[in-house]
């Protein structure tokens, strides 16, 4: 069934949809007055609810549907931004359905790009359009928050976390293999994860050593080289096999 | 460094790229004699070469590097065709950097399209030359093989597999959340792993009933729903967390 997110509390056991899922719902999904849909409140929980007005797209809530479809710890993905047009778009899009809580660029050493202050604004709203359809198109309860750093440091400062790693192919060729599977063990539900990929060109050393020493730990993603927007979906299916299926 | 797969096997030591490799090296690359890249001979060993002709491109071999970056077991993704344009494109590169060791498409019942025999030929051989690229930038030292089968039918019947799964949404829904994991615990280096994905629309109840009946496992990925193309890269991130990790 459709799922559409509200940022109304419900009146009288109605809510009304925004207008971009009240076009999708009426216009799109040609829905009349009794059709159904389902409803995620600001404050997370799940309803379906039936339309009783096309004018106004107001719905009223018929049930709560008992649902819980967020991993159970909080994942933070930084990705170096990536040089490569519609990269950013993927990452966000897979990172979205595969549970990600918030999703942020950082100017890493060897990003070719960086986003100037001008147009940042503009980008992450893109951005948190295609993360605001993944979530719906996913069924997840929360729309991952995207961000933007403009350094390593700033992007550490800014996201303390309990657990903090980055994905370095290095890491694997040193004979580090279990770096991840160890921290996805010790990490408790309700706490979060800093993960941090490097852009096309990867990490550079310096950035590995300064993050070592700020209680970042090299984590080996296997012994095939990955692209850059291919590490943090790897990544987020591995908390995802460990903390919810196992 | 830069990996070439080479078609023959070395003679006097030197082997010669194949047109599309030597073109690569040398015009995009500039590659001079004395030039160094991997080649990857036909029995899957990975040698250092150095370029000694330009013209022919020929390269002398340095010496043996030791890699493994195949998974440790055969998996074999079967994908219900998907309508949406570039989707097959998307999960043969990503398939390729995570380990597959053959990617079929198949006209499933909820398959939109289908590949019609006169035009079955063109489309392998885009996929296959989409397969061959990523699996140079992976590292990989095998090219999976893109197939397709014109019924889940001739799927089961071409691909026995010591393992076989299906990945199916509603198997969450009815409390399944283990047999994932149980099946990558059960499966030993060197066995092979058949992984069916279904197309947008999912896989019908009559294709699990008959896949059921004929030793496929029903599988959940977790709590979220999955796109036709991000399933197959959460499961074989998976089987390379649980067989390359731990």
């Amino acid at each position: 069934m459709q799922q559409y997110f509200v940022d109304e509390m419900p009146k009288n056991n109605q809510v009304q949809l925004p207008a971009d899922a009240a076009h999708h719902f009426v216009r799109v999904m040609r829905a009349v007055v009794g059709s159904e849909c389902e409803v995620v409140l600001p404050d997370h929980r799940v309803f379906k609810a039936q339309l009783v007005d096309r004018d106004t797209a107001k719905l009223a809530l018929v049930n709560q549907i008992d649902r819980q479809p967020e991993l159970p710890v909080n994942v933070i993905l930084a990705c170096g931004l990536p040089k490569t047009k519609g990269k950013p778009e993927l990452i966000v899009q897979k990172g979205t359905e595969l549970g990600a809580d918030k999703i942020i660029f950082f100017a890493a050493k060897r990003s070719i790009s960086q986003w100037r202050d001008n147009k940042l604004a503009k980008k992450l709203a893109h951005l948190q359009k295609i993360a605001h359809a993944a979530a719906e198109q996913s069924h997840r309860t929360k729309i991952p928050e995207i961000g933007y750093d403009n350094s390593l440091d700033a992007l550490l400062k800014h996201e303390p976390a309990d657990f903090r790693l980055v994905a370095w192919e290095e890491s694997a060729k040193q004979g580090e293999h279990a770096q991840l599977v160890q921290t996805l063990r010790q990490i408790k539900k309700g706490q979060s994860l800093l993960a941090i990929f490097g852009p096309e060109g990867g990490i550079s050393q310096s950035e590995i050593d300064y993050m070592t020493s700020n209680q970042v730990k090299a984590a080996g993603l296997g012994p095939r080289i990955l692209r850059t927007e291919t590490a943090p979906l790897y990544f987020l299916a591995c908390v995802s096999y460990q903390l919810e299926l196992d």
